[in-house]
């Protein structure tokens, strides 16, 4: 099936092993890169390398930075009295990007997986437990997802660190706005009206 | 907007700027990169340079390949008195993927856009042109798409190559295997019922 020449082929697979990159969109990407600029092929093989060797998990919350401390763990402006956990650095940005969030965060990197028998040394729950004996820490927001195990890991840190007197809330779930109620799952639909707040 | 750190927005940015990548699977795309072994990384980032800096046109169809000629013109089992004339590479590889093609082909890299006003000089005419003078051509098959801009391609190469006496023949058009007929637009359906063969 060599069609293409070595080179060609061998950057199409390259592509394809990438998640969510299907043969088709492969093949696309691989003509585009042939047809770019050399010097721009060149910065982005750098900047992956670079980003590959030098990103490490911040010392203090977890997240994917390039420096010991994250932009966010290192800026004075931040609550780091309130810490909202969790599960990846994409939700981190997630919260970023509504611009409503002050405090810190701690980033778990997973969840609990019990069905796959991931425990809490699989995540980072150590460095978070680390961080609450700073008596300065007043209030932790549990942000992991809604899923089975994001629930579950929710309720294992609520279970391990309520003894230590720390205010421990949940983000709501609900009706997404915009969202019609017919398509709404009843597991959400039960969740929306347990929290349905006085007007 | 740095929640990530530079190094990270660095490679998201890079990868929103390749073709079908929105800003959701260039996040994916990084967070994925970043938890790769750093050596495949490293290959990735090899094979994207090495691609582009050695990757030319065949000297023969102007095809994108990485040496002289390219497989297909290098082979003596292809028949090289038909040749196939397509738009793209990527074109060539799926009639390769029949494995019922047994001739050669010429890589045109576009056609002609007479709305934009891209005329024969800007794809590779000139070099079709030079391969029909070699006796031994037969059949030239245009396998051009059936838009617009692909039948005013067949078109036009169509009334400059008659008169050199060479078979032209033009690729079906019509109804798509296993397609139904109510979702064919009426344009397909005009030339199926043309194109259509006594039994």
């Amino acid at each position: 099936m060599n069609y293409y020449s070595t080179l060609v082929t061998n950057l199409i697979d390259e592509l394809r092993r990438l998640p969510g990159i299907g043969s088709k969109s492969a093949q696309r990407l691989a003509f585009h890169i042939i047809n770019m600029p050399e010097e721009h092929v060149e910065h982005l093989a750098e900047v992956l390398v670079k980003a590959r060797k030098e990103i490490r998990y911040c010392k203090c919350c977890c997240t994917l930075t390039d420096s010991e401390l994250c932009p966010i763990c290192a800026s004075p402006k931040r609550d780091h009295s309130t810490i909202m956990v969790v599960e990846h650095t994409k939700d981190l940005a997630a919260y970023e990007k509504t611009g409503q969030y002050e405090g810190v965060y701690h980033v778990l990197q997973g969840t609990l997986v019990p069905s796959l028998g991931k425990g809490p040394q699989d995540i980072r729950f150590k460095e978070l437990e680390a961080r609450l004996d700073d008596p300065d820490v007043k209030e932790l927001i549990l942000a992991t997802g809604s899923s089975l195990d994001g629930e579950a890991t929710a309720m294992y840190i609520t279970k391990k660190v309520k003894p230590r007197g720390i205010k421990i809330t949940r983000i709501a779930s609900g009706v997404p706005i915009g969202g019609e109620l017919e398509y709404i799952d009843e597991v959400t639909l039960s969740r929306a009206l347990e929290g349905r707040i006085e007007l």
